[in-house]
């Protein structure tokens, strides 16, 4: 799958995304190989509770040339370059009157950061800090050739896996942020590499929905569409963002911070080699913001590898390849397939026996004499099962209560529903 | 309000106080000029539940003098030479027989310790252990020139400031204690000044009731009176004492353990600089043990810096100026007010646009390009508020479950309020 | 006592004790004179839930001879030698044959392994490691002469305290293991040693139980018979088992994890000198796992020393006198009975003064002057009580709210009933 990934990633990375406009739509077309993707234009001037989906955004070029007639500053070099929504400029001018709009970062010479101003009118430019400061007075050309079309429109996708029943299980990424890489990439290659993990399991008992979006307008619009269904339907989700480093998992609750979606994320990524950091909701971030605003309150945390705000990265030219890790999003992948079985498998399950244990030993269930260490978990996972199967702790109940690794408790109640020692509720 | 807090100091310093006397008058005449204090005298006699008001004790002078016939301890000099409630003698008699009089800390021989015999007839001096030691033998002349009044009477005092409602919050400290400065007279003075800037806060939701009144015998009495009402209407009350050094805020819990006293106080001072030890209510220390006791079981909790029986001053003439910090007292004030600002502040409110965040940007409320860390703590205010405001979380809920400055969130609620995006409930 | 735990200790330790058989009779019959035993024989193959009485096992003699006619390995001196429930052999065969039948411990090369093959028909020896490899190839005679008798039975043994209800207390140990100390000696002694103790404490509240019985199967058995009844009567239960070392003490609680078993039990563990390491239930280990399996789910702890799986010498010859103290036996036998009498006191009082503090001092209850430790002790377990005898906290809660040791508050409540000040609900 890595390979897969890397090429993925090598083609998306150069396009300049956005809220809105032609990159979005290139992406997502990309995406659509491996997503069965339903492609939304949402057009522009659309209300959505307190919001209005912006106009499309393009950009043919934009670039400053320094009193010496060179191309200092090219957006084409560096789609970082351009402050986010920039509207059109054609001008020449001083340099105290350009670095007005210049954005760079002094503690990180060497990075240019990233900027948008998506619902002010401006334009400006981001560079390193090194190169602001190398700039010479004197007059400076500058032109964005960009467009803000009011009947343009906003593009975003969403996919479905139904299943048995019409409960949800949802991921949620998106897809606005130019040439970064763990913060944006890692996320949409994620979610579409699980989709099709998803799908290859077979039939499941949960519908899945997927969405491609840009961040805040993309799922307030959503929700404005969907919003009522999901209040009905959604069991867990998670917003898959900063999911391509190689650091430990990072699990941000939802605001219901003991949903499904929290038990069983928690669950399976503490059980990990590396380990997982969980922390209670807070209404900063990513677009857990809008499903955990109040009137909604779903059941979604966020699933990721080093958090935003955390990494010194973060919104800069240095999250970029060397950033992330193809391997570590295999595993992320991995591990939220996990977290898919978890589920799926999440019931109350009885015990037939419930008085005294059974004799396993009879059933060849137990090691009759000595035992070595898979043997031993094996023999835990089946005891912890009998004993908290009383209908009243759930799967994840038992994987918690009892320590073991999620994979034996599911093994351990396949194997003892084989023998009519237990039955769903 | 150091420079004020000192000349009070000054003034209550030498004054003889114990569970009765004129000492206690003269106080609280002292403290009427900053208080509106209604003065109670309730007759010696008196019964109070399972309490008998004592006779009032009033002293002319006690001193000893030694085999030459120089005055070596004298009631003059330290009103902590002489035993609380000393009974009046007037004898001459060998260094033997008068030792079994004398009091003094090994373990501390330049101190003089804090005794009483409130309820078993006794007369007895306190002295440094190095004093004692000294002492040589021969005949030496006592002079307790005391009076135990039965006809007499315990003086207290109140006061109230009338709020909106009925509700009521309340204050408590005592006025029983000789020269000793943290323990007691931090509490008087510090209750004094918060009186003052209560007042100076204008209309106030609540009633505010402030007790004045000897320690154990003065609330039993009280409590005698007014308990029945306080069940009724008391919803936070404190004891103030040890409150006058420089040490950690200390915090312990009435009994009820999560009342809105609890709550509201932890939160303030525990975002304090210097920090909050909280404890746990415990049935043994000052007038709580009677506010919290299962018949009254009220919301009274205690406010202190360093606790009594933590410090080895405490009870000892080592207890004195130099021990407490006037600037510390003025803070101490200061968080007290912030206390009753959350108080007073403290509601549920409900965010009238609950369905993803309200766009705080188009109202001017959220930066549009980076931002300073004041604004992004009063951005991070504005989210939880709305975030949390669903009428299920009070305001201290919010404070405490964001972890957020309550300055911040007190001003969020307020501009929130003003654009009409949250309401009370 | 510890003179007469060691003789009993020398009695019973070369016995050869297995899930049924003559040892087991013998065993019983020597706990007899410490226990009003009532004997119970069981048949082989008797069912009981999933389960199925086995055959009595009996051995006559079981060797190796070397192929030099020597004989090496003998039962006769360590009943540890034979693999438990072994059938008979007769036979002559080569050392690679006959190493398919011997255990030992490459780890501890010095200690025999203790193994045993109830439901599956094997025979076998164990031996230590340096034994087995100082084995030279050859012929061995081997022999094994025991019986496995399906018209046999298995032995087990209850005695009843009778109390002045029908809720009973119970406690539980096993018989089943040959020569080893901790794992098990430890247990039939202390809770011999405990019954005679409880016995003497007069008139107790609670109707007390105690089970000597082979381990799993026993309780097994026994719960066919009086499942119901302990389903119905039984208030708290402990097995115990690996409680003759001089370590800390370890409780692992009942299935319910707050019983009035494990309060109990924490209580007053957590309060001995040493300590307690207080655990959760996990269905491995003993007899717990009948007594807390969900169609029981009685509330049964275990009270150990060290625990099983811990320490190294479990289940090895190790596992001898050396490695059990009798005074840690004695001390054990001791925090039993201050178990029991913690739950025969618990009960909910109501102070009868519950406005304010009753005045003590007027009872002689209270010091008036000073105070030294013990005094202050008991006074604050005074407080204490009379603070949270308001009918909703148990004594239990009392002892553990207050951290005052359980003796002291049992002692004030003795004191306070006599004052008037308390009364039981």
């Amino acid at each position: 799958m890595q390979k897969e990934l890397e090429q993925y990633f090598d083609r998306l990375w150069p396009i300049t995304r956005s809220l809105t406009g032609d990159g979005n739509r290139e992406s997502l077309q990309i995406l659509s190989e491996l997503v069965g993707l339903k492609i939304h234009e949402i057009p522009s001037g659309t209300t959505c509770f307190d919001w209005t989906v912006p106009p499309e955004w393009n950009v043919r070029e934009a670039w400053i040339k320094s009193p010496t007639g060179e191309k200092i500053i090219d957006f084409k070099h560096n789609n970082l370059h351009l402050l986010g929504y920039s509207i059109p400029v054609r001008e020449t001018m001083s340099l105290e009157d350009l670095k007005k709009h210049l954005y760079s970062l002094p503690d990180q010479p060497d990075w240019i950061p990233y900027r948008t101003s998506y619902y002010k009118e401006r334009w400006g430019f981001c560079l390193t800090h090194r190169q602001l400061e190398s700039l010479q007075p004197g007059e400076y050309e500058v032109c964005i050739d960009s467009t803000l079309d009011t009947a343009g429109s906003m593009t975003l996708a969403d996919a479905i896996i139904p299943g048995e029943t019409t409960d949800e299980i949802f991921f949620s990424t998106y897809i606005c942020h130019p040439s970064m890489a763990n913060n944006e990439l890692s996320g949409p290659l994620v979610q579409a590499f699980l989709y099709r993990a998803i799908k290859a399991l077979g039939q499941t008992r949960y519908t899945y929905r997927f969405l491609f979006a840009p961040e805040t307008i993309g799922p307030i619009y959503y929700l404005s569409q969907q919003g009522e269904h999901l209040k009905k339907h959604l069991k867990a989700g998670y917003v898959l963002n900063c999911i391509g480093d190689a650091g430990q998992f990072t699990y941000k609750r939802s605001r219901q911070s003991n949903s499904l979606a929290d038990r069983a994320a928690e669950t399976v990524l503490h059980q990990t080699e590396i380990g997982c950091r969980a922390e209670d909701f807070f209404p900063l971030g990513s677009d857990e913001r809008q499903y955990c605003s109040p009137g909604f309150d779903l059941p979604v945390g966020s699933v990721m590898r080093t958090r935003y705000f955390i990494y010194p990265e973060y919104h800069t030219s240095a999250d970029n390849k060397d950033f992330i890790s193809f391997e570590a999003m295999e595993t992320a992948v991995a591990r939220l397939v996990d977290i898919v079985r978890l589920i799926e498998a999440n019931a109350y399950y009885v015990n037939q026996m419930p008085h005294c244990e059974p004799q396993l030993g009879k059933r060849g269930l137990y090691p009759n004499l000595g035992s070595d260490t898979s043997t031993r978990l094996r023999v835990a996972a089946m005891m912890w099962t009998l004993n908290l199967a009383d209908g009243k702790h759930d799967l994840i109940d038992i994987v918690r209560r009892s320590g073991q690794p999620s994979g034996e408790i599911l093994e351990s109640v396949k194997v003892l529903l084989e023998h009519g020692l237990l039955k769903e509720l």
